[in-house]
């Protein structure tokens, strides 16, 4: 353990110092280094396959469950995504150096902002793999230095895919220490981590529930926390009906194990019964379980379609990450945004609907990353939202809400050009 | 102290219901109130003055030191001063509600991002009472809820001023809650401010250094520290030396108690014996005591100056708030370099030169939240720079950096307006 943590240490003064240079690396050396990275993903294919294989067989033998295996599994069309995706990195614009708010002050003064990258970040992960060359990516890209931590589950998927990026940085030309993986399986390293100050200057949490509260509750250097979404989509009233079925199938099943898909349904009572067996016909066919309130089941009784489950005060609040929606019956505008306000996770809600003041107050009213009128919740991606890459989703309110990309991994300076201006 | 904590508790749940109420405040409102307190400080100043009074009697009778002292006093014109600077919150404007980053995406949703309040606010400070109004504005003009825990020796003075805010605000319509002050004068109420997850969305402490270590160790919600700076100048050997003369002149003399006032003289050895007697003369006629390393003592000693002391290692670094300076002779940029990344707060750092070179590698490379070339570092405030009022002097790098003005106290959410938008 003694040894775990001095050699934590150690790899946060070589990240500082890494930093450090980082900041001032030329775009064309990152981007070299990027393009090396996603070249060498299909190069060692076969040793990042067979790295993961131990992975994998030891999990299957320890029980793990199918979509975590899922997570954990890597494969070459895998691959190909990840190097995919390593290209779109180096494709976007380099944020550091960025210059803006210039302007000239009355006394002359030539007064703006420039970009510099954080520092040193920190990773902490679970049993994703990709997970490894996507952080690694952004922070290059950035001019952060980044210390991983990934799941002991994935552990030797992770040492072969960071073994391998920082081998191809080292040939570009990136300094020594810019990308570091904590290998020993010690879980106080994380808690060591969390307590980094003046090394580690922000902290990414990339998980579930659990580890997002550790990370929120522990750690004394700036975190980035997210992920957590209980999403719903509320069908007004004066929703277009047919609008509402394709929005609401489509926040559901088109990725159901993902933060931004739809874990509640809320119906104005008005349009239920013209409404509900409509989006109950499309689910049901495609699998998705319905935990009803006692009107709702009510109203899906007489249609009756068959993945229909009385709601307990469980659903409310629930993130099911699966085909599975809590359903309930509103009478107003005002009860939909209580409950949601009550029972959000402050990710994204949505609200679909023809009244135009009932969109502008529910835009406005709800205290959420992200707020929709009329589209579905799965849009909130980094991707989607025309940022390029993405670092994660905060929901937080300080530093960035919402997807994150390469910006929201960075800093400023204020600059200051003068001719000899003093103060009176 | 069970009592106090409860109160605590109460104050918090109050502010929480208060922030949801404010942040759909009208800007009419909120100015009718910052002018309804500007007018208050004016004719309740008798009550103000007699609050003071007992606290200033108190903290001599105790021992204050007069610096101290001389911060906890107000006046007529300190209130007419306050009451001014109260006006100029009014006039800036509202940074609610802001649309920004606005674009169309090509499958047609208008995305962009809306700037809201961050919630509730802790402010905790030490002896100046004028902070109490001061951030009570800011945070009403920016739609947040603030809790005020103000030093116990301005107890008095405190309470007077934020029973005036709070009845100001609540003639002029804000809901009730909007602004509250801690009266306990438990020390453990700071610590559980820090700790207040879910209540608490952002704590300010403005203070000492004492004040700001506490903060930063022990909080668990975000924290926006700074104020503490350690300022070098670095006269280059091309420098324009009229021009350096009188920037660090003014940079340590202008206002010699500020963060942002000189604290550390570095001077090339090429211009020493030209620079060194020029600024003396006129810091010794101004009072300031130069603490010089050796080769500066050898080159100022034939022209002997009247306040001059031997440096010890106790003189890098240090904050001085006071007529005092280091003074330090070095042989190139990069040693000045070198010097202010050891010693440095990340405050304010100045180059003086005439060499382009050397200006733009000093702005590029000084890790500070204010870089200038050529220009006094009494500058960094957000006023000067144009903010309006201001916060703050954040020496961090998340969220915010340099001079925080209403929008560094605010967060956004992405608004996304569809036609009916599904995801592929």
């Amino acid at each position: 353990m003694k040894s775990a943590l001095k050699e934590l240490e150690e790899k946060g003064k070589l990240a500082k110092a890494a930093s450090k240079k980082l900041a001032f690396l030329s775009t064309e050396i990152k981007n070299k280094a990027l393009a090396s990275i996603a070249e060498a993903l299909i190069d060692n294919r076969d040793k990042i396959l067979a790295a993961n294989k131990v992975d994998y067989d030891e999990a299957r033998a320890s029980g793990m469950n199918e979509a975590m295996l899922d997570r954990l599994m890597l494969s070459p069309s895998r691959l190909e995504s990840m190097a995919q995706d390593v290209k779109t990195v180096a494709a976007l614009p380099d944020p550091v150096g960025e210059m803006f708010d210039m302007r000239t002050l009355p006394n002359g003064l030539q007064i703006g902002k420039k970009r510099v990258p954080l520092g040193v970040i920190g990773a902490i992960y679970e049993s994703r793999p990709n997970v490894t060359i996507d952080i690694s990516c952004l922070c290059l890209k950035s001019g952060n230095a980044v210390i991983l931590r990934g799941g002991k589950e994935s552990m030797n998927s992770n040492t072969a895919l960071a073994m391998m990026a920082r081998d191809a940085c080292e040939k570009a030309g990136v300094p020594q220490g810019a990308i570091q993986l904590i290998e020993s399986p010690e879980r106080a390293l994380v808690n060591h981590m969390l307590r980094m100050r003046g090394v580690i200057d922000l902290v990414i949490p990339r998980g579930g529930a659990g580890l997002i509260q550790l990370v929120s509750e522990n750690a004394a250097v700036p975190v980035l926390t997210g992920g957590i979404g209980v999403c719903h989509t509320y069908v007004d009233k004066s929703a277009d009906l047919d609008k509402a079925v394709a929005i609401v199938y489509n926040a559901k099943v088109q990725r159901p194990t993902v933060c931004n898909a739809l874990d509640c349904l809320l119906v104005h009572s008005q349009v239920a019964s013209a409404y509900l067996p409509a989006i109950a016909r499309e689910w049901t066919e495609a699998g998705v379980e319905m935990h009803c309130d006692g009107r709702a089941l009510a109203v899906l009784k007489t249609v009756s379609p068959t993945k229909l489950v009385q709601a307990t005060d469980e659903d409310w609040g629930k993130e099911f990450l699966s085909l599975t929606a809590a359903v309930k019956l509103v009478d107003s505008l005002d009860e939909a945004l209580e409950h949601i306000e009550k029972y959000g996770s402050g990710h994204s809600e949505a609200i679909v609907t023809e009244d135009y003041s009932a969109a502008m107050r529910f835009v406005n009213e709800v205290d959420a990353a992200c707020v929709y009128a009329n589209a579905s919740t799965r849009f909130t991606d980094g991707g989607q939202f025309g940022l390029g890459a993405e670092i994660g989703i905060s929901t937080q309110k300080f530093h960035a809400r919402g997807p994150m990309s390469l910006k929201e991994i960075t800093s400023y300076k204020w600059v200051i050009m003068g001719s000899g201006q003093v103060r009176d």
